[in-house]
């Protein structure tokens, strides 16, 4: 836990999407498999209110996104979200679309790193919060499908316009995003959007394995190294290498760096204390 | 129509290309193929002043931009544009080189898709408008030299050395713009630079089947998708979300959206307004 | 020479990299084959130095990078300079990482393309290094290791996390530079890491020819399109295209440009002066 806590209590219950930590790895499931996990209200307000708790706890080192069932994630549900929105006034609209990208920024902007682990279809809000993952370890059955103008909403929902054509570069992305075509996994893997391909129904016990690999690691250098890439898409080339130079300077003042050297003359493998 | 009009006549006959509109989309033939439809003084100023004023008329949806002939455009004509910009002073290139500039920058800004027919050459001015456009509808007979080093001047012209290394990363843009050699299409279309690859001489039914598709479309949606691409590379992630949430909240009071849910509901294909 | 020279004399000797420049081009060979090129604070200097003389030296119109031996280059030293900077305080170690950033800026930020030649490991800053260079021409035997993370440091080393992501998009700069994990000639090459793949053992051949090519060509040009390929990357659309036109109305006052015409019109190739 960070050593900085207030008043504040901790959600004891999430409730509209399913959530486990293991010994610093947190599992974060949508789970509503009869509607192919579309999501919800509550599911994004969980998903922006866990990412801020997980973000103070310092035992969480790495996050797994999955969904249960034939896929990760088919987006806003119809009913639910489309059908609710058509009854909006105009500052509802804005607090619900403020909030859906609350949670791509909280995603990008979270300390450690968050791998999705993509099989079957992510629609929509899904294939968004994929591509604000750090890592997408997919199997064949991935289909991102950025459907947003297909119910006739612009294609840059969540951040998707910023953050696809520096996945893929901007000619993709606008035939992706403009023509909400869905991109299946040869086609995803060969643009860059897939980070691991794996074997058919194999992507959740990657995703597991690298978050494990991820939260056994140098935990501190990771962060710092998901922070720079965050902040450095938005900054010029000099400021960036100042932020580098000031960044490095200070984890060579922690515990890992140190391990590092020692275990290295010992000619053992170091063990990571993420500080 | 846009229902904001003032003074301006339209222009009654466009000179140096051919021009037509139908049924929203227009198509823009770059028409001096016994020159590979080398661009003139007057095609720039042609091409800067159609897109401005189609940008003000409603009832465009979609362009394709051609050439007749054996090839795309071979760029500025060596004799009517090099041989007169040696005679210029300085105003008069700097005027010369805005303008060429403001054509691409007209491209990008544009409220509808523009969409690249490429068939055998795009060089120099020509490779960069088809650069510039949202979809490079390509033949394998496309090639794209941007050879403006091989002139003496800089790879960079009328902003190719920002809009590469967006589309296909530094690495090929550097070498791309540095060398002027060329690519070829199936190069092209490993990097990137090739949105639909068709068929031997099937570029221009492919692009306009391409243009029909959105033009017939939610056009609204495309175009604040395609504002949203291109201003989004210009902001930090935080202004981006924020601009995807405001915009999304408007089209969500649009027609199209609610005759989505309608259509959705009513299990029949959605009857788009493009409002 | 540039015309502007004050009292500054020039660096007689360089001790801890190998210079030499003949006809326009210069070559830095990395030279501690035993240590495959380890980097010491004297090489960082010596090559922060380097660049700044050269840069000022308009005879110098191209620059091979290359390692002698095994590899290109393995890094920082892990005795020379991991166990230094753990002795070192708050302010050394910020003078010690803003050195190394200042070498990145300085391949960036030169008037003359940078051509990394690499075989076999580029490992740390290595890896860097190469990555900062304009061109990288590599044999089947390169591997490029950013492999920060596993000493304990961020991945974001010397403007990495700025450039990667610029060069191979964002989703492979994650995993490339979060996990550390080396990235073989194929998978470079596939990804855009690579810029001229060459036969075995041919990378320093092939950096030469292509080092030639450039130095003997319109040289100013070549200049003008790294800047503004460096420095587009930092500006939205608008300013790069203004920037454009500013640079090309200049090099059309140039000698190479009036060159290319005559020649073109006497139908011989052009003698190019780089002015």
């Amino acid at each position: 836990m960070s050593p900085f806590t207030g008043s504040a209590p901790r959600t004891p219950d999430w409730q509209h999407i399913r959530v486990a930590v293991e010994e610093g790895v947190a599992t974060v499931t949508l789970d509503r498999p009869d509607k192919l996990n579309a999501l919800t209200f509550g599911a994004y307000a969980d998903l922006r209110d866990l990412l801020a708790e997980l973000s103070r706890d310092k035992s969480v080192r790495a996050l797994v996104l999955g969904g249960e069932g034939r896929g990760f994630c088919s987006g806003g549900d119809v009913d639910e979200i489309i059908g609710a929105t058509l009854g909006m006034d105009t500052a509802q609209l804005l607090d619900f679309n403020r909030m859906t990208g609350q949670v791509v920024r909280a995603i990008r902007e979270c300390p450690f790193p968050v791998i999705a682990a993509v099989h079957g279809v992510a629609a929509g809000a899904g294939a968004v919060l994929a591509l604000a993952a750090d890592f997408r370890v997919a199997d064949p059955s991935a289909r991102f499908a950025f459907l947003f103008t297909r119910v006739g909403l612009s294609g840059g929902d969540m951040g998707a316009a910023y953050l696809l054509p520096r996945v893929v570069g901007l000619g993709h992305a606008t035939r992706i995003l403009m023509l909400g075509d869905p991109v299946r996994a040869p086609e995803a893997e060969r643009i860059g959007l897939i980070s691991e391909l794996t074997d058919e129904g194999r992507a959740p016990e990657a995703a597991q394995a690298l978050a494990r690999r991820l939260a056994d690691g140098p935990a501190l250098a990771y962060a710092q190294t998901k922070a720079l890439l965050t902040s450095e898409l938005d900054m010029p080339l000099a400021a960036a290498v100042e932020l580098d130079a000031a960044t490095q300077a200070l984890l060579m003042t922690g515990e890992d760096y140190k391990e590092f050297h020692a275990a290295f003359t010992d000619k053992r493998p170091p063990k990571w204390q993420g500080r």
